[in-house]
C-alpha cells in the first residue's frame, strides 16, 4: 500500500504519458485535474491487486474521447459522476476503483473520484498502455462483463448500456454518445471482483509510470539522457531520432486521426520514419518498413527531456526520440491479439513481436 | 373499453396514416407487425384514460429512426424488449400502455408488446400526429418527465438515458444512438400516472385513426368520394389537389428529409404547392404562400381511393390531394408552440392556426 500525494502526479503524469503511446487524454491536463481534487479532498490510498479482499467491488472509471477536444474542453468531475449513476443503477456500492489504461490522463482519472469518495484505487489497469476504443481491455479478453456501462458529460446528461451484443457495439455506441456530448465523456463499469482484477488486469502499473516519471526527472536533474533513464526502467528500444516534418491531424468520428513524419538525424540520418495514430501511436515505418505495430508500444518523446509527446501536441519541428516497447503478456495471447492486433486497426499485417535489441 | 382485433387493423393503419402527417413510421408495415403478434398472442385491450385507476402505470412505447429506413430494415418485438428493459431498470410492472404519436406505425407500435403481454393500451396518445424528434410530446410539455428513456434494437443492445438536461438532449443523445443501432430502434419511457395521462396525452386518438379508416374504407366500398369521408370524421380542409412533378429525399442524421414539388390539377390548376418534410410534413407553399404549417397536419393522400401517402413513398406521377387539418389545443399554447412551432424546425415564421374553410 502507497499514497498518492500531490507531490507524485508530476512523476506519474510523465510515466503515462510515455506508456500512453500518444493518447489515453494530455497527462499534463489530467494532472492539473487530480492535484486540484487531492488538494481539495486529500490524498488517495493505492492498493496491489494482492491487498484485495473477496468481497471487494472495483469500479473502472475512464475517460473516453478525442484527446484533441480533450485539451479544450476540460473534464471535472464526470468520472464521479458516473461512478454514482453506475451504483444507483445496479444498487451497490464501489469499494475500489481501477485505471481503464494506464497511459495518459486516464491513469490519473480513478484519483478524482477516489479523492472525492475516499475510495482506494487498484495498482493496476485494462490495457497497460492506452488503446483508443472502448473495449479494447484486458478485462473484457479475460471475461469480465463489457456492461453495464454508464457515461456521464459535464451537463447532466447520463446514459447507461446495460446490454449489448458485443464489446464492439458497448464501443459504437458509447463513441456516439459521447460525440453528442461533445466529443469527451466519462465512464464507469461493471464492478469486477478481486479475483478478477488479479487475473485480468495488468499489475503494477501505476508503479511503473510513477518509476519512469521519478528516472525521467533525476536524469533532468542530473544532466544524463533521460532517455536511457526511461529504458532503465522500463525495457524497450530506441526505434528512431530526428526531427518531426510532417503531421496530419483530423478529429473525425469522435477520434483524433493522422500521422506523422520524422526526418532522422544522428546515425538515423537520411532515413524517415512515419507513424499512424488514432489518438495512439499505431504502426511505425521506418523507410516504409515497419519496426513497430499495435499492440506494442510506440512512444514519442523529447530527446533532451524525455518528456512524452502526445498525439494532439506532435508539432512541426519538434526534435523526439521514437521508443518501442513490448506489450503486456496478456495482449500477446490469440484472444488478445484478435482484439488488438494489427488487423483491428485496418492493418492487413502480422504482428511481429518487438526484439529487444 | 373495446378491442383491437386482426380485422380493425386495416381502418386504424389508414387513420394513422393521414393523422400522421407522411411520418410516424409506414402505417402499412406497422400493421402487419401489429398483426402477426395479435395473431400469435390474441386481440388488445383499449382503455379511455377515464378506465385508468390511480395505481396505474401507463408506459409509452414507440418506434425511432428514419421512415426511410423502416421500410427496409422491418422491426420485430424490440418496443416489448425495450418495455421490459425499463421494467428491469426501475424494478416496476407497466399497468397499460400508451403510444407515443398516434401518426403512422408509431400508433400500432404498443399493440405488438400489448399482444405479447396481456397489458392494455389507452386511446390517447403524446401528439396526435407524428413529429420529427423524441421530445415532441404533449406528456413533456405539460410535466411528465423525459427520462429514464430506454432504447432496444434487433441485435440485442440496450440504452438507457436515466438522467439529461433537456427533453432536447435525450433526443440529441437516443437518435446517435439509433443511428448506431441501424437508423432505427424501438423505446419506453417513464411510466405515467392515470392523471398524467389525462392531463398531458392527446385523448380518444385510437378511435379517431379507426374512424378515418373506416371512413376511407365504406366510402372505397360505395365509390363515394374518399376525401369528403376523411372530412366528415376529422374536420379540415382541402389544401391542394394535383400530380406529383418532383420529389428530394435524403435520409440524414437518422431523418428523412427533403420536399415535394405538386402541380396543380382542377381549381388548383395552374399553381404549384411544395411541402416540406422531416419524416413528416413541415410547411406547405402555394406558388410561395404559406398555407399550412406545424404544428397543423398536412396530410398527403392518394386523390382517388384517400389512402395516406408517407414521405418515404411518394412518387412521380402520384394523382394526390393534400390535406390540412388543426393541431390539437395541447399544442397550440405558448408551452406548446415552443416545442413544435415553425421555429423549432427552422422556419422564421409566425404560426398562423389553420382555419377551416
Amino acid at each position: 500500500m502507497w499514497q498518492v500525494k500531490e507531490e507524485d502526479l508530476a512523476s506519474i503524469s510523465i510515466g503515462a504519458g510515455i506508456l500512453g503511446t500518444g493518447g489515453g487524454g494530455n497527462p499534463y491536463i489530467g494532472m492539473l485535474r487530480a492535484r486540484e481534487m487531492i488538494r481539495r479532498y486529500g490524498p488517495v490510498e493505492v492498493l496491489s491487486s494482492d491487498e484485495l479482499g473477496e468481497d471487494d467491488k472495483i469500479v473502472c472509471v475512464g475517460g473516453i474521447g478525442a484527446p484533441t477536444v480533450g485539451i479544450e474542453k476540460i473534464r471535472g468531475k464526470q468520472s464521479y459522476d458516473a461512478l454514482i449513476a453506475l451504483e444507483n443503477h445496479l444498487g451497490i456500492k464501489a469499494t475500489a476503483l481501477i485505471s481503464n489504461e494506464i497511459g495518459g490522463s486516464n491513469s490519473l482519472e480513478p484519483l478524482i473520484p477516489a479523492s472525492i469518495s475516499g475510495l482506494p484505487v487498484i495498482d493496476a489497469d485494462g490495457m497497460g498502455r492506452a488503446f483508443p476504443e472502448f473495449h479494447m481491455k484486458t478485462f473484457f479478453v479475460y471475461g469480465v462483463p463489457y456492461v453495464p456501462m454508464v457515461l456521464a458529460d459535464e451537463k447532466g446528461n447520463i446514459a447507461v448500456i446495460p446490454q449489448a451484443l458485443t464489446g464492439k457495439w458497448v464501443e459504437r455506441i458509447a463513441r456516439a454518445i459521447t460525440i453528442q456530448m461533445g466529443s469527451v465523456a466519462c465512464y464507469a463499469l461493471a464492478p469486477m471482483t478481486a479475483q478478477q482484477v488479479r487475473n485480468t488486469a495488468v499489475q503494477n502499473s501505476l508503479t511503473l509510470s510513477k518509476k519512469l516519471g521519478d528516472s525521467v526527472r533525476k536524469a533532468n536533474q542530473t544532466k544524463s539522457d533521460p532517455v536511457q533513464a526511461i529504458l532503465e526502467v522500463n525495457p524497450g528500444r530506441v526505434l528512431f531520432e530526428g526531427k518531426i516534418s510532417g503531421i496530419q491531424r483530423k478529429t473525425t468520428q469522435g477520434f483524433a486521426r493522422g500521422n506523422v513524419t520524422i526526418d532522422g538525424s544522428g546515425k538515423f540520418s537520411d532515413t524517415v520514419m512515419e507513424i499512424e495514430f488514432q489518438n495512439e501511436n499505431l504502426i511505425a515505418r521506418l523507410d516504409d518498413e515497419i519496426v513497430c505495430v499495435v499492440p506494442d508500444l510506440i512512444s514519442i518523446v523529447d530527446s533532451e527531456k524525455g518528456d512524452p509527446i502526445t498525439t494532439e501536441l506532435l508539432r512541426y519541428g519538434f526534435r523526439v526520440t521514437v521508443l518501442g516497447f513490448p506489450a503486456p503478456d496478456l495482449w500477446k495471447t490469440a484472444k488478445g491479439l484478435q482484439v488488438v492486433g494489427p488487423s483491428c486497426f485496418g492493418y492487413d499485417v502480422d504482428y511481429i513481436p518487438l526484439e529487444l535489441g
